[in-house]
């Protein structure tokens, strides 16, 4: 069989590793030559397979492919778009499948979280639906962490290191000024609808280094009077308290406690302000003097605090979903198996598109505490070995040297599409 | 002469090298056994001096000291705490000769910025002033960098490499967001007065990695129409833009873009929150989609991320506090004087506190590009070298191994004093 090209694209809100999945990717797919010929990128994720403007990564040498392992957003760009169904949208899929068709494209590397993986699925069947064959691989990204049966997404674990250290020095910080000024200090992080981002600022917390955390979960309706009880008395036993609140903290009333009423291209209401919103609530509550922070970009960006368990994972993803694919698989995923927690092992293994697409990985009651506000000793087992290591970037002149790619356009052969 | 105690304490906003200091004047003081007995520390700052909570940093070993050179906060806690002059309260000066006395304090080296120079210079005439002799060294410290004399402050150069490289990480997000969802990113940094800390963002940007970037300072009156056509322009060329925002940005009105109305002990306004107000100004001036982050004390406890300039300018700081007291100074400041910009190359040298006291340098005209968004060539040469280095804490289980001291108290003396 001659050797098909291959089109690799990145999807959704980026991270600090989704690039080293690249890496993997293209590195893995170069030694492929047999069966895979040119590794064309999407140039800001599906949007470039539907414009044809097609990135030849071929005219990055091997030294910048290698970089981007410890480069973190995306290479290529991103997007948020998701392809509606075949019925809703055949136009999409025929425009699909023209470019493919033009430029000799049989591997279609899709590199998302839920949604996207719904996209990948739906190009894994175009052979089914439009007659064209191509084998699509989705590669598992989301700092969320809320993809099925993956034991965990690669992404999460470089944010939940860098909310886990942030918690740490915060707390550090506003233990030294609360006997004369700050009290309570509350870290907004990310999370619309699962607490994994929030649960990780309870790891900053250790039996031999006590920190008093309340973590907000989206999962728990927010009980204000219940949770004044639980800061004061933080307060009282330490003389201060940290606040580590998800975006999607919701009320009783089902209403999110901060929402800026815009929404996204996927209708997900786009957050922030949460944390405004808690410091407001413990100050008139309770009068205590607060501190508020907003993560946001820099959490999951932040790859010069990046897990070397989540950097070697998001490497691998990328690597596997190569092998799956010349080894003839099509609507599949690679996911990390826990094989055991102490030590920590895993291995690589494989799930079907069609069950990972548009479902949503909740935190498990069981790693919730009884009281809500914290995590359990199970939740911690779970969590600890996803932020051990560190992976630090090289620097030059005091800055982290990530790479920018030449990102060069591959010819156009077809006439232009609008989306 | 018998050897005396010394006193050592924290004082005002904490940083991620306030230890450092603390480790270079509790080293150096161990070693000079002929001139300095005991080595105590206020528990909260001058507070601890004023209430007699002494703690007696003998109780911990060598190691743990060595540690404080890793570890960020204040160690030994911090206060806002300005000690009126002595004509308004000369209770506190009386009280604080009385707890000297007990415990046979000679040495006064005191950890802090503007405010607490001014609290160390009234220390130090307390021979003139009420007969007791004592040697009072200030030991620079503000993430500010707003300190006369001293070329730059510690503690600022490790807020500048953390607002450096989230500036760089959160332009690299935005830029992969930017042809479908997000085009501008706003990070709101420290800063009431000075511009230094926002001036830093400005580094994430190189001749060749070129970032678009708006700086706001306070130095500035927000002039919103040359604000909104610099981020238009900005996202016209390159498709997305940053913006790094002062807390303590001023409209041209002269009040601050953003204040809770809430002032700490010193007076000063606690502010928080421009960061979504700028927000707001771009989403219904330009329509653009936007993220913000509010970086708060996760910048300045930020020690993972800390520049080994700083670091080493904060011990030699501490270091240098001890060494004139041992020569019999008094009323002074270590500083860092600049000997040259390539190779970077500094000392030692001495400010008399009378000319450090209450008074805040600013950004320099020269520093600030003529637009008023950027930063000069002048100001990156300034800037460079303090971001420079990185100086990584050792870590267990992935997190930072900060060390939490015992902190003993020394027995009391003396009858409870109400501050």
């Amino acid at each position: 069989m001659a050797a098909k090209n291959a089109f690799y694209a990145q999807s959704g809100g980026v991270t600090a590793v989704i690039n080293a999945s690249a890496a993997g990717v293209i590195e893995t797919a170069r030694q492929q030559t047999e069966k895979i010929g040119n590794i064309y990128a999407g140039r800001n994720g599906i949007i470039g397979a539907l414009a044809e403007d097609l990135i030849d990564t071929g005219q990055d040498s091997a030294e910048a492919i290698r970089a981007l392992r410890y480069t973190p957003s995306g290479a290529f760009g991103s997007c948020r778009y998701k392809l509606k169904s075949l019925e809703q949208n055949r136009r999409e899929y025929e425009r699909l499948i023209e470019v493919f068709k033009a430029h000799n494209i049989g591997y279609f590397f899709y590199n998302g979280g839920g949604d996207s993986a719904d996209t990948c699925l739906k190009v894994s069947q175009l052979a089914d639906t439009l007659g064209y064959p191509i084998q699509a691989i989705h590669v598992p990204k989301t700092v969320d962490n809320d993809l099925p049966i993956t034991d965990c997404c690669p992404g999460y674990g470089s944010v939940a290191k860098y909310i886990a250290v942030s918690t740490l020095e915060a707390s550090f910080d506003v233990a030294s000024m609360s006997k004369t000024s700050t009290k309570v200090f509350v870290l907004e992080v990310m999370g619309r609808h699962a607490g994994w981002i929030a649960a990780a600022g309870a790891l900053a917390s250790t039996p031999d280094r006590e920190i008093p955390i309340v973590i907000l979960f989206p999962e728990i309706p927010f009980d204000k009077a219940k949770f004044l009880a639980k800061v004061d008395s933080n307060v009282r036993k330490f003389g201060y308290c940290s606040v580590v609140v998800s975006e999607g903290v919701k009320g009783e009333d089902g209403k999110f406690l901060s929402d800026q009423g815009v929404r996204d291209a996927f209708g997900h209401a786009q957050l922030g302000g949460v944390a405004p919103v808690v410091a407001n609530i413990v100050k008139e509550g309770l009068g205590l003097k607060f501190h508020w922070g907003v993560a946001d970009y820099l959490q999951r960006a932040a790859r010069h605090i990046a897990s070397k368990t989540d950097v070697e994972q998001a490497y691998a993803m990328g690597r596997a979903a190569v092998e799956f694919a010349v080894q003839g698989h099509n609507s599949v995923m690679p996911t990390i198996e826990r094989v055991s927690d102490k030590p920590y092992k895993w291995k690589v293994g494989m799930a079907q598109l069609s069950k990972v697409a548009n479902v949503e990985k909740m935190m498990p009651e069981s790693f919730i505490s009884e009281d809500g506000f914290g995590i359990t000793d199970k939740c911690r087992e779970y969590l600890a070995p996803l932020i051990e290591g560190e992976d630090y970037p090289p620097y030059t002149n005091g800055l982290p040297a990530y790479v920018r790619l030449k990102n060069v356009a591959v010819a156009k052969k077809l006439s232009d599409f609008t989306i």
